[in-house]
């Protein structure tokens, strides 16, 4: 019996890509141009990273065209393409030609060769570098990669309705989404099963990997697959799976079309959590219910943020890690110590949607981050819309430096019960993290398909 | 019983990469500077590809450190890496610092931000247009990423003495190869065992890599996995294996520390191959097998190349796919029709080792590319030494876009039989390629754990 193929990622239909180009061209005057960018040389040029189109680029077009433009301006849109290489063709087969692409986007397409200068046209800055000299070269003003925290005044516009139209996703989006999430669902399975003593890391990790490349799938971002969960952004893969420990997964797909998932599942290499893992488990999974419960359009997310780091917080005394009243630690920014990050951020195109517009995307106009120690990485504090997709992702961490950095003799100092911490020494990092889109009178958690309960992640190692 | 943990890459011994500083500041005064480059942003400034360190940084100090750089003078060599920075640290963890590195390579480090301008310094561009932009910076003077094919005159006795070094590959490099090679045997086991027919391309691909990552190396290029042999560098993956066919997987691992291996198989999908799919895979071993006698110190490696054009010509006639001598054929180029690219290139800390330099690595002083079909794609034109590493690959493909070019009427067309040319159609492409280090009395074959006779791939897939 023949295994059967794997399902391989829908497209974008073309109606809906044109639908928001429309909705682009009526808030913002054009003409407006955006690159898609090349591919980056690794370690000499012919040698190149996998090629992954610029996201607004993406969010327009829909399919990942190396070396295009997009132009919109009062007479419609057009699209040029590098024009056919018969050279090319040897090493790369057959390409679509811009024949090809204008029929199966219902678009009008033109060689790119044929795009003059295009002076006062708006821009939102590429990360490829090329890519900002070659709108340099077009626009007449510099471009400069990677700027999008610092934008031109003509650009501001073009930023602002950019992001109002990709902060509420649309059901060609909502589609590209679920499939993203539904591969890092296997992933996570396939890494739940991958996962034995005294492996490395970098096993499990591959085994992830795997699941998302063969459905026709790129990680969004580096894994992070690692024992060290107290590491937020682990990049160590060579740890080996202690079977007293925990193992943390951060993991997650992208669409062929760039739209991406971001999954955190936290296990027992053993199969078994420990007494002191499971209450800390059941811990974080409470911080993430009380944000959970808070999600609905129109809460502000900064208090989404702020119950899931009191839950915690009540967790922890509960636990008698620390010792007094929730109200008076939360004053003192004591969960900082154990959960020092933002309960999320935006997930779209980006696994920080937007983040290359800076704060922009994630702060509602007039707020700014602020500097405590509870809301200093908060990525996001806008008031939730339905279709917004946000990630719920609280943690609890037993950092070396942040406990090093205690005054002593202070009240935190006194606070915390050092000898019950040390009783915790199997919980090194724990982070729960769903997909969670917004709807008028709640939530849809996009990950549902991933154990996340103590028990459920048990039975899904048996 | 747990299972054993992946044994992981070995390092290169800090003596072996002080002896190549050494003999690089015997060959040319300084001084001379490397930098290692940043890791390259994808989708925003934060969410970067992996990083890989540039080559030539990486044959001096053979450790992937982001953002540093070398200095060789009159004094001796430094290292300049980034400085200590606590607020990283929660988010990647502890680092290791000047002084972990200076203790580790037993080498003078500094923090770069004390390393001023070095006018007069010469260097090697890197890919990184960041850390060309810091080297412009830095020696007053424009360093363009990727140009490394039109190098200033400053830079041209530095690149002659890196390429005198690294065209022959000492017992520490040697062990690396050894180790991506031995890793890429264990990515090709695991591809032939996952091949089923009505599985995609791409689960096969994730089945290699994985088990690349798995052992802690990357793919030192973008795997080339298909149904499609014909097309040289396939990119896509979603093709369905068909029982009737052949699947092409060229696949190699780079270790840690930036070596490559770069290997290619061609099995059918069914594990038996068919007669047709017997006759042309024992062909292209008979071009391989013929290369390979050429292989010496001494010898020249275009000789290696007609021996296997030749070779497999000869094969094309006994098989009745073309008529007539081979000695006329040959002249017409007639091989390059179903074998259109050089028998391989040089092998090291790049795939195509020194690409970076354009041709003045692969060819010998004097020596250009010829402009007929044979020649045209030889990327090597030395006499060979023993300690280089080259690979050896022909293949034979039907590549519509080549058959069709024949002029109606010619030699060529006639000496044609195209009707016998279509009994092979179950053959779009093989390829057969191994990583070959050149002997002073003949060569070693770093890639021979993997099955390459018809009988034994069929062995290992059963």
């Amino acid at each position: 019996m023949a295994p059967l193929e794997a399902a391989w990622p829908r497209s974008t239909p073309p109606e809906a890509l044109a639908a928001r180009r429309q909705r682009l061209r009526e808030r913002v005057p054009g003409p407006l141009v955006f690159a898609s960018g090349w591919a980056r040389a690794r370690n000499f040029p012919h040698n190149a990273y996998t090629y992954r189109a610029e996201s607004h680029f993406l969010y327009l077009v829909g399919r990942p065209i190396e070396g295009a433009a997009l132009v919109l301006d009062e007479a419609g849109a057009r699209l040029y393409v590098p024009a056919d290489d018969p050279g090319a063709r040897l090493w790369h087969g057959p390409e679509p030609t811009a024949e090809d692409w204008s029929r199966e986007l219902g678009l009008e397409v033109r060689s790119i060769d044929s795009l003059g200068s295009l002076p006062g046209a708006a821009t939102l800055p590429p990360q490829d570098p090329s890519a900002a000299a070659w709108l340099t070269s077009r626009l007449g003003r510099p471009v400069v990669a990677g700027s999008g925290d610092r934008l031109a005044a003509l650009d501001v516009p073009l930023a602002e309705a950019m992001i109002a139209l990709r902060l509420v996703h649309d059901a060609a989006a909502v589609d590209q989404l679920r499939q993203a999430a539904h591969v890092t669902a296997r992933a996570h399975l396939a890494g739940l099963r991958a996962t034995r003593p005294g492996l490395r890391e970098a096993r499990v990790a591959a085994a992830m990997q795997a699941e998302i490349s063969a459905h026709g799938m790129a990680c969004a971002y580096e894994p992070i697959v690692t024992v060290h969960g107290e590491v937020l952004h682990a990049r160590h893969k060579h740890g080996v799976l202690d079977p007293a420990g925990l193992l943390l997964a951060d993991v997650g797909a992208e669409t062929p079309e760039g739209w991406a998932a971001d999954v955190t599942r936290t296990w027992p290499v053993s199969g078994r959590f420990s007494p002191t893992q499971r209450d800390m488990y059941d811990a974080v999974l409470t911080a993430q219910a009380a944000a959970l419960a808070k999600v609905v359009a129109g809460a502000r997310y900064r208090d989404v943020h702020l119950a899931s780091q009191r839950a915690l917080l009540e967790c922890i005394v509960g636990l008698g890690i620390l010792r007094g009243s929730a109200e008076q630690l939360a004053e003192l920014h004591a969960t900082a110590l154990f959960y020092p990050h933002g309960v999320g951020h935006l997930l779209g195109l980006d696994v920080h949607d937007m983040e290359d517009l800076g704060d922009r995307a994630g702060y509602a106009p007039g707020r700014v981050r602020q500097a405590d120690p509870t809301s200093r990485f908060l990525r996001l504090d806008r008031e939730l819309e339905a279709g917004m997709l946000v990630t719920i992702e609280p943690g609890f961490y037993q950092i070396p430096e942040l406990i090093a950095r205690i005054e002593p003799g202070s009240v935190l100092d006194r606070a915390l019960d050092r000898e019950r911490l040390a009783q915790f020494s199997d919980v090194r990092g724990i982070r729960i993290e769903d997909d969670v889109l917004v709807t008028q009178t709640g939530y849809e958690i996009l990950s549902q398909d991933i154990p996340k309960t103590a028990r459920d992640i048990e039975a899904a190692m048996r």
